[in-house]
């Protein structure tokens, strides 16, 4: 015969906390307590077993009745009490569990067992007429609400109604026979909404509380949510029946939190607050102020020891902090729940060192013990949260960290008043042109856009604070205000930004500056130790090259050579460049800016000394360095000597239906030779410079946009070539890769051939993730967050790589890639690099680096550390 | 030993036409013609094999001298001439020849043993001095050209010279002592230019030639077109050394042509036309003209009837229509080359036809011989090629046949003029809103465009001749005229196109109208006969349907509902749909779209009576529809009864960067269920309707642009759910598929789920190939032409379908699909569907069928019945 139901109490339980399959998760860790011999209140968990034949039959498995019989029994002798005895009546509570937490089930009902005989019992025991009152009131409220289904809103009515009749303010003010009558109402509501008396017998009230809880498991919420979260139909959900223990039975009772170290620091001591003669709900409430768990030793110095020596053993037995809910009744302590405390990054990293030391987990439980995404809440500034601020609009969360600053709307007057004071950058959407307006700004904040708009990438870049996409305001760049709603917010005015929930807030917040303890150090230390994954940046320019190097990274994955194509100084020469009437005229422009180049690349070759550099040749479609407003396009015209006419008449030329599959990347060294080759003599000049004066330059030259063999044999001839001359003329040698983006699906599929040519691959998965769903992630608002919203993606591609679909193209790429070329260096230089779950994959598919922003290496870092844990596993 | 020469002649030969790899194509042939007991001129050929050894070594395999030295004295035996020889000299052609014909390499150098001693036995011999020093001029100037390499143009210079000097203007005035001194001059020029005198040793005059043909294998030339053609290095030529014979030599001597059957109608006849004491060139030449062959009856019966039987031989023999070269020397037949002809394609379908019914060939070889292609020229209007015509521009051939008319500027003018008399639609590019335009229109020519913009697609699917992306037109719409460089075609004025080779004309050519033959149709039902795939049309109106029908298409695999959209009475409902306010506001202008959208249906349905439709819901973005030019938005604006400015507005928010990877496809039906509802609704109501009428009705509904299989799922319930409703109304029964087009990378990745709800998968391999190589078929031709040209890639993909790389997704797609729902009918839909190579691909990979434009139907038809003859090769 099957068993059903599992027993708790008298320090031995039927289960433990391997059970919670069977048990669910609240049922597996009340029998775990009580075998640890911690004083919880005794009961009873009927399995989730019970739920998948319910489900299935609609009726109980055979033997269920006489088994929750016998335990109720055994619940009756261990309380001594008795279920619907007048005398010493037995209350429980009984709530659902599943193994895996899920909102929209039946929660909970308080004090069943309560009937206008039982609640005199209580009064007895008690002595107090108005606590037991209060008791059954609750108790049919719940019920009605959870079991029965009657609007909870309907039962605040009546209650109101009352509060009003007595004139007072407070639930508390009001006296036994206030509630005596409140409880008759409520049954008559009950009555009146759903035809039936209300159950007075408590095993009917039982098994109508078991039933609930069975059927929660098939409604819609709970339905949605399993859906949402792939979680299997058949798990099923337990149901915990247990004693009730009051805290508020006089000063003798009490109840409280507690945590096992400080949630807040880390700090290793016993934390908590308590409330005597109180329930858990008056905490909540707010209208009592709880005592600081220290007052508790002075006050029941037995139970504090008591209640201390549990919290080592729990510690101890969870070896994590924990978070523990108890209630003393009548100087009797009671542990209601313990469960792992929740803590900010900062304790969370202490508390993991911290552990290690003490000898109670191994290095690598530590480095699994912190989110890597919460890491980034280390390295930014943040609102302070203990204040209250005027959230105005909400965007989506673009780049972490928080800004206060003064609104601007154009780039110009970001550079201009950005010198003085602080600002943060509006704009319907940015584009390269922006770049210096961002950089001196503290945030930025753009009506559209997704996750991987231009503002979004750059900002995460530069490590600053950006709200993207914030459809709700409305911005008018020329009168220069935005509007959301009723409020308009004028150039001048204070506004802040949260980068990580993406919230708008009217006004200056106070923010709260990042220091970096040496726990973190510590932590990152071992993460570096065990990760097979490098870790590489993605920056442009020495100041990123930099920053990337302070936060750990072994070289830099990705140097976009256009960003430096965008500066004040040489975009007209581009312009020249790109309205050549002919090669000539175009070498001469190219000749202007070669010097440029170079000069970038060798300052950014002092600062990566000794490590990688993956530079990418020119990458994005030339009509997007051309003027476009009307005026702008006027003053080029002038610049270059040309009449405006003409001007407009290349920029139409040049335009394009799709840009993002367009003529660019490769094709436009293909089609123009002579730009790959001022690159090139820029990358070989730069680095011979440096390497006659001693310094290491290991420049590995990237192709972006391949989708064919002859296209990378193409590029490479023409940039060896020039290698092999510069090299010659300045008598040193420079070791160098010639190496391809895989972004195009099309590489994937042939990346075997590619590999003939290619000395390394580097996936850019945010191209290759727009062009493998089709979806152009400037346009991608439109349905997106919808597609989120109804379910139909689970994860939006272009933060979470889909490994579903983008990952096959990753996998196989790498697999055909090493084929040709036995171990083939590898990595990804998309936005992806830097994402936990995205570097996970990046480690079992076997890639050798990610690369991503600065300011997200850390994460990645540790990400690839927790990739190595769970792989072992 | 190792066996380097080959012998032909008196009757044997030591090869035949199956050693094409060792002999190359013209020794084998060769060989194979004299052991038919062809007269053929005798001769050797030296191996390939020693080709390949000499690019290896530098030098010649042992024991090679002595063979060729063998083989020399056999042909002087057989010849009954020696070379050097100055009573009887031997003289010989040395020819190049591999397996594979190859342009680049040495070609000819014809009457080598010539000599000042030898020319005299050649006079002596033919007692005519002036023929003697015309070939030994001849000699002098072709081996110092190809064997000597001294430019050609110099001695033609000298020539020149001779006879200005001497008053004439043909070679043919000049007498035996002028050529005697151009001889002389020729060899000093050689001195000259050269330093070496020019060699009059026959046995080194042979040597030299050798050599000069294996060094042709490499020049730049040969390795270029081999790199292009992916013809391997080590395939290697050989040297064909062969008896001269000359037709030159009196009245008894002749040179000609000759067809077993007429090339131009395929009629069974013995065609062709000589020259009495001509040489070949004399007949290119074009002073003298030729006979027809009858006469050659009437002058030299015996050689004719020889001749005679020599054809029906060679017909037997190699079992095709023969093109044969032959000379008569005083009386003696010489067959110089005997090649399958060439011909037209109505030509080459009768010949093929008629040859299954004589018994010569079996109808899988008869299906072999028709190029699929050329079935296009069986169909289409083409322009007379025996006119002269003034090519002013040439663009892409994007939708073949050919057209004349009156050049008009927009679809307006196009409906209005056209009425009365033919016009071409000139335009930049077209748009949907130009199909009323297209439609009436002869022909389409515009500037901007490639091979698949819409006016290409759309002029295909309509049978239309077009010429797309004709970029050296300059189209000025405002004012009504386009120029080409100097010249300017007004409106009004008549302009020709030739569909075919993308050829624009000035003025009016003459068109020959096709007919379709009854061999024709013979040939297309042994196709039908024994092909695999089906073949189906994609066709959007009951124009179209017929039109396929009519071709054979066994269904429609593509129908375009949004083609429906863009109707004049139409389009101002759906801009009316799209601006909608609200969703209620929305589903009022889809409620006025509903009669129309179902009778078209209607109609399409009743013509396709029986025959399996594919239905593809609405899939371009939505702005596509609305308004563009500044006039034309403010009289929607009035039209709709809103302000300007907020259509403006609209307009705005609705662009989209990159549209391609935008809010399209099922993106809309998903985020707009009622836009699905509506076409759901009409398509069942219109079936329902004929079903009860007792019409057959087969509709397959398409979902576009699939990448997740949630998205399939959802449109599906959507579907299902209407088609429920309208059975259950009308209370009917109506058969039909629910499915998707795999046209995203991911989703063929991913087919495995998607098959778990599809019922049919159609590639959209336009689009598919779109985003497999990351170009955007509308902006390629900025990149895709200058591609082909360096062979960066050899075909454009959007024509013939990639199969190294689209190709395996492809077939990813149909064994992932068919790996969950076994017998997943699968088929193709995209431009490929009509292109032969491609076809063959679909029948490679197992698909069901393939869907193209009406009018490439019957190309389909024939390339899948070839695609079946090849596999089972």
């Amino acid at each position: 015969m099957s068993k059903y139901v599992y027993f708790f109490g008298g320090g031995k339980a039927d289960g433990n906390a391997q059970m919670k399959k069977i048990l669910g998760g609240k049922g597996a860790n009340l029998a775990e307590m009580t075998n640890l011999g911690i004083p919880v209140p005794p009961g009873y968990t009927i399995s989730t077993e019970v739920c998948n034949y319910y489900q299935k039959h609609l009726s109980y498995p055979e033997g269920l009745k006489e088994e929750i019989e016998q335990n109720l029994r055994r619940l009756e002798q261990i309380s001594g009490k008795r279920l619907g005895d007048s005398e010493n009546p037995l209350l429980v509570s009984v709530r659902s569990g599943a193994a895996i937490s899920m909102p929209g089930m039946m929660d909970t009902v308080l004090n069943l067992g309560l009937n206008d005989k039982t609640v005199q019992g209580l009064i007895k025991s008690t002595g107090n007429e108005r606590f037991g009152y209060d008791a059954y009131r609750r108790f049919v409220q719940m019920f009605a609400d959870v079991v029965l289904q009657v609007e909870h809103s309907k039962f605040e009515h009546l209650l109101q109604a009352k509060k009003e009749e007595k004139g007072v303010k407070f639930d508390t003010e009001l006296d036994a026979q206030d509630l005596k009558d409140l409880v008759r109402e409520y049954k008559t509501l009950v009555k009146k909404e759903k035809g039936i008396d209300f159950p007075d017998d408590p095993y009917q009230q039982l098994e109508k509380a078991y039933e609930a809880v069975f059927n929660s498991w098939n409604n819609e919420r709970a339905i949605t949510y399993r859906r949402l979260h792939n979680i299997p139909d058949d798990l099923g959900t337990a149901v915990n029946v247990q004693m009730m223990v009051f805290g508020n039975m006089g000063n003798d009772s009490a109840t409280g939190v507690a945590f096992t170290r400080d949630p807040s620091t880390g700090e290793k001591r016993f934390y908590g607050e308590y409330l005597i003669n109180a329930q858990g709900e008056d905490v909540v409430a707010g209208i009592r102020t709880p005592q600081p768990l220290e007052r508790l030793k002075e006050e029941m110095p037995a139970v504090y020891r008591q209640l201390e020596e549990i919290y080592q053993k729990l510690e101890r037995h969870y070896r994590d902090m924990q978070d523990m809910e108890f209630t003393i009744e009548r100087g009797k302590l009671y542990l209601l729940q313990t469960r792992v405390g929740k803590r900010t990054v900062q304790s969370a990293v202490k508390i993991a060192v911290d552990m290690v030391n003490e000898g109670l987990i191994e290095k690598e439980e530590a480095l699994m013990r912190i989110q890597p995404q919460q890491v980034d809440q280390l390295l930014h500034p943040m609102l302070d949260p203990k204040e209250k601020v005027e959230v105005i609009a909400k965007g989506l969360p673009a780049s972490p960290g928080a800004a206060v600053g003064r609104v601007v709307f154009t780039a110009k007057d970001a550079q201009e008043k950005g010198r003085t004071e602080k600002v943060i950058l509006v704009r319907l959407e940015t584009s390269p042109e922006d770049i210096g307006g961002m950089a001196v700004a503290q945030g930025i904040l753009t009506a559209r856009g997704g996750m991987t708009s231009h503002a979004a990438v750059v900002a995460r870049g530069m490590g600053k604070c950006c709200v993207a996409g914030c459809e709700s305001i409305v911005v008018n760049e020329k009168e220069k205000y935005f509007a959301v709603g009723e409020i308009k917010v004028k150039e001048g005015d204070y506004i802040s930004l949260n980068g990580s929930t993406g919230e708008v807030i009217l006004g200056k917040a106070r923010l709260v500056q990042p220091t970096l303890s040496n726990e973190f150090a510590v932590l990152m230390k071992w993460a570096d130790e065990i990760r097979k994954l490098q870790v590489r940046a993605n920056a442009d320019t020495p100041q990123d090259a930099q920053k990337a190097r302070d936060f750990g990274a072994e070289g830099i994955g990705l140097c976009r050579t256009e960003h430096m194509f965008f500066g004040k100084e040489r975009i007209p020469i581009v312009r020249e460049m790109i309205l050549a009437k002919d090669k000539q005229a175009r070498e001469k422009a190219l000749g202007k800016l070669l010097p440029m180049q170079k000069q970038d690349f060798k300052e950014i070759f002092k600062v990566m000394q000794g490590l990688p550099i993956t530079i990418r040749l020119l990458d994005p479609p030339l009509h997007e360095f051309l003027p476009q407003g009307e005026r702008e396009i006027e003053e080029t015209a002038k610049e270059i000597g040309i009449p405006k006419s003409e001007l407009e008449e290349k920029i139409k030329s040049l335009k394009e239906v799709n840009p993002m599959l367009g003529h660019r990347g490769c094709r436009l060294g293909i089609i123009y030779p002579e730009i790959s080759k001022m690159q090139a003599r820029a990358i070989f000049e730069a680095a011979a410079e440096l390497v006659k004066e001693g310094i290491q330059v290991i420049p590995e030259i990237m192709i972006p946009l391949v989708s064919e063999v002859n296209e990378l044999k193409a590029q490479k001839e023409v940039i060896v070539k020039i290698a092999q001359e510069v090299c010659a003329q300045e008598k040193v040698e420079v070791n160098y890769l010639i190496g391809t983006m895989i972004e195009v699906p099309r590489a994937a599929l042939l990346a075997d051939e590619i590999a003939k040519e290619a000395e390394f691959f580097s996936f850019g998965t945010n191209d290759l993730t727009q062009m493998t769903f089709g979806f152009s992630r400037d346009d991608a608002g439109k349905f997106l967050p919808l597609y989120i919203e109804k379910g139909v993606l689970e994860q939006d591609p272009f933060t979470v790589l889909d490994q579903r679909g983008v990952g096959q193209l990753v996998k196989m790429g790498v697999e055909k890639g090493r084929k040709t070329r036995k171990g083939l260096k590898v990595g990804i230089c998309g936005e992806h690099g830097g994402e936990p779950s995205s570097v996970e994959f990046c480690h079992q598919v076997g890639l050798n680096y990610v690369s991503c922003s600065p300011f997200r290496v850390p994460i990645a870092r540790l990400a690839a550390a927790q990739a190595v844990v769970k792989s072992r596993k």
